[in-house]
């Protein structure tokens, strides 16, 4: 019995590029202790008052049917921490909570594209953004950036295929590029979408980490309100991503719909998670910060190691849990790289290929591992690339 | 800005059939006592055992990302009960573990259908079901039934509809009719999706509620494994609807595109509840029990209250939290005695027409308030009847 071809089609065939990632923990399960620098898991858990309070709502009685929508009083205060942040008035009724950033994303694609769209990506991009577009059953087409551009997207290449398209996801600051867009880049962006009448889907999930420059909505910028749908989520900004607790904002009118949507697809968010992301949210921009801070430590870090040598170069490292690093002066690629560093050194990153051809002959690494051990794994992963350009 | 024709005609336009249920809550707003028999939801909430284990597991540091086809010792669980209860063999490989039931739903048609497949759908039916499946992209196509069968629908009925078409969805333990299927009737559907290569999307979320006859899976039946998803949740057999956790059983194949399809959707359920649900279903089958005794209880209160008149007609209610009364005797439709019974006693029922048209004539009552209570509320409606019968 056959499932249908866009379930078998999903992927686009071929590696989704994680097989460096299940090499090391084959590595692991067999004994070998290897040092994970591949996904973007805080090496925290989620704060003990946040859990408490999800305690304290459930055996208060919080665990029938939630409002399909969302609650209202975290609504609420998704649209006052949007409204206070982007300067852009927004209420309750532009706000749908979702169970977590991943189904936002496939919801907004839903929302935004009908079968056989065109819908616009960005490469490097996230590993799953692709078959999210095909899963929403919407055509893929991928805008390629340059590393010379520190993969910020150029209008002019994103003109190239924005007439006809229907929507462009774009994800600032960037997963797996640890890039923040400009203000230059996003006004391009918008203006591009306005033009050719596109639907902008900003995935905004690492809003609460910049370490350098500024976050900026693209939704703020003029006329992009009624055609942005900002995707966020509760996992990287409150160390909270087995929650599984998200949102989308957007126009009141396709909230509405959203809302119907969800009601055939998920039929809501578990209340008592609502309310634990209710009381996280209400610790305010200390909390966040202090959940950002070791991702910022070790990007002061690696910036440090990486400045005392000409081997392995940084793409501009200024936001998200992630660096890419440009390991092309070793002749070899982020995959072969990746695979001979994990065979010599037992230490697991991702290749860039992983997330798109534009990332070719880079490394993601993700900054998830204690300070001493992520400066001891720098320091080797550059040594080994000395090695191999010194061949 | 439009956004995609999928989501805009997503309920098929005209009302949704939740005008009488959205009139009781205006007036429950306005400090009017109405006694609510709408929704299916219990009027217990979820155990606190439950919750304790869920806290538990979270304070132990579940709070990552869980694996997405969901924790191997839950889909153990579900594995080892469905191998119980069915004879089919079952295993961890089986099983997607889904945000809920109504995710298992939706997701189990976009693996059966492509864009402008053909899916069945019996009516009266589920609310959300037209709706999930062109959510999927589906073309939904609903296959009456009568209500002399009690609902049961006809093999030559379904003949009718089943060539060409995709998938047919089931659902028995019934919501809305609380009718439960016959082998005759399940072996009919099983003959028909064997001979017009259909899938079979088995919803059994009922499964623990049956007081008359057995609970057979059709996916037990001679060569329906292998073309059977069926749709479980720990919502109503546990009282944990807000925690909104339900799996998909299938060929393992099939699962396998699930977990690709859930990681571009949902990217899991959170551990801390899938701990918890665990724990819920290790309590066995005494526990469920305990949770569908008061549904038991009070169709045996209805079956007293009913045997004694002839107005009200009651279909057999072998099983689920649902009476389905025939009030055709008074010569209105379903939806105007509602609204009468409403308007003059306070008591919301749902219009039979608002699971389709073959309830027309109808009501739906949910079993979800104290005993005595249903009893009054059943007796004061029968009343009712029997007044506007003798015009």
């Amino acid at each position: 019995m056959q499932p249908s071809g866009r379930i078998t089609g999903l992927t686009g065939g071929g590696s989704d590029g994680w097989d460096v990632f299940l090499k090391a923990r084959r590595m692991i399960a067999e004994g070998v202790k290897v040092t994970e620098l591949t996904i973007g898991e805080h090496d925290i858990r989620t704060a003990a008052p946040i859990l408490q309070e999800m305690h304290r709502a459930a055996l208060a009685g919080h665990t029938g049917y939630a409002a399909v929508p969302g609650t209202a009083s975290l609504r609420d205060a998704v649209a006052r921490r949007v409204a206070e942040r982007t300067g852009v008035p927004t209420s309750r009724d532009n706000v749908l909570i979702t169970p977590g950033g991943q189904a936002a994303l496939f919801a907004a694609h839903m929302a935004a594209c009908d079968p056989g769209d065109i819908a616009l990506y960005i490469d490097p991009y996230y590993a799953t953004y692709p078959g999210t577009l095909r899963g929403a059953g919407a055509v893929p087409q991928v805008i390629r950036t340059r590393a010379e551009d520190a993969f910020q997207p150029r209008a002019d290449d994103l003109r190239a295929y924005s007439k006809g398209a229907r929507s462009l996801l774009v994800n600032s600051p960037n997963n797996p590029t640890g890039v923040v867009y400009s203000d230059a880049t996003l006004g391009g962006i918008a203006e591009v979408c306005r033009t050719d009448d596109l639907w902008l889907i900003s995935d905004e999930v690492y809003d609460t980490q910049v370490w350098e420059g500024r976050h900026l909505s693209p939704r703020a910028l003029p006329g992009m309100a009624e055609r942005t749908l900002v995707v966020g989520s509760m996992s990287k900004s409150h160390a909270m991503t087995g929650s599984r607790c998200g949102w989308i904002v957007g126009p009141e009118a396709v909230i509405a719909h959203l809302v119907t949507l969800a009601t055939h697809t998920t039929y809501g968010v578990p209340g008592f998670i609502q309310d634990a992301s209710l009381f996280a949210l209400s610790q305010g921009r200390d909390f966040e910060a202090e959940i950002a801070a070791p991702f910022r430590r070790r990007r002061a870090i690696a910036q440090r190691v990486l400045g005392g040598q000409n081997t392995v170069g940084l793409i501009p490292a200024q936001g998200a849990m992630y660096l890419m690093l440009d390991i092309r002066a070793t002749g070899m690629t982020g995959e072969a790289f990746a695979y001979d560093l994990l065979e010599h050194e037992h230490i697991a990153v991702m290749p860039g290929e992983s997330f798109g051809a534009a990332a070719a002959g880079h490394l993601r690494v993700a900054m998830t591992i204690a300070d001493d051990a992520f400066e001891n794994a720098l320091r080797r992963l550059c040594a080994h690339a000395e090695k191999h350009a010194a061949r």
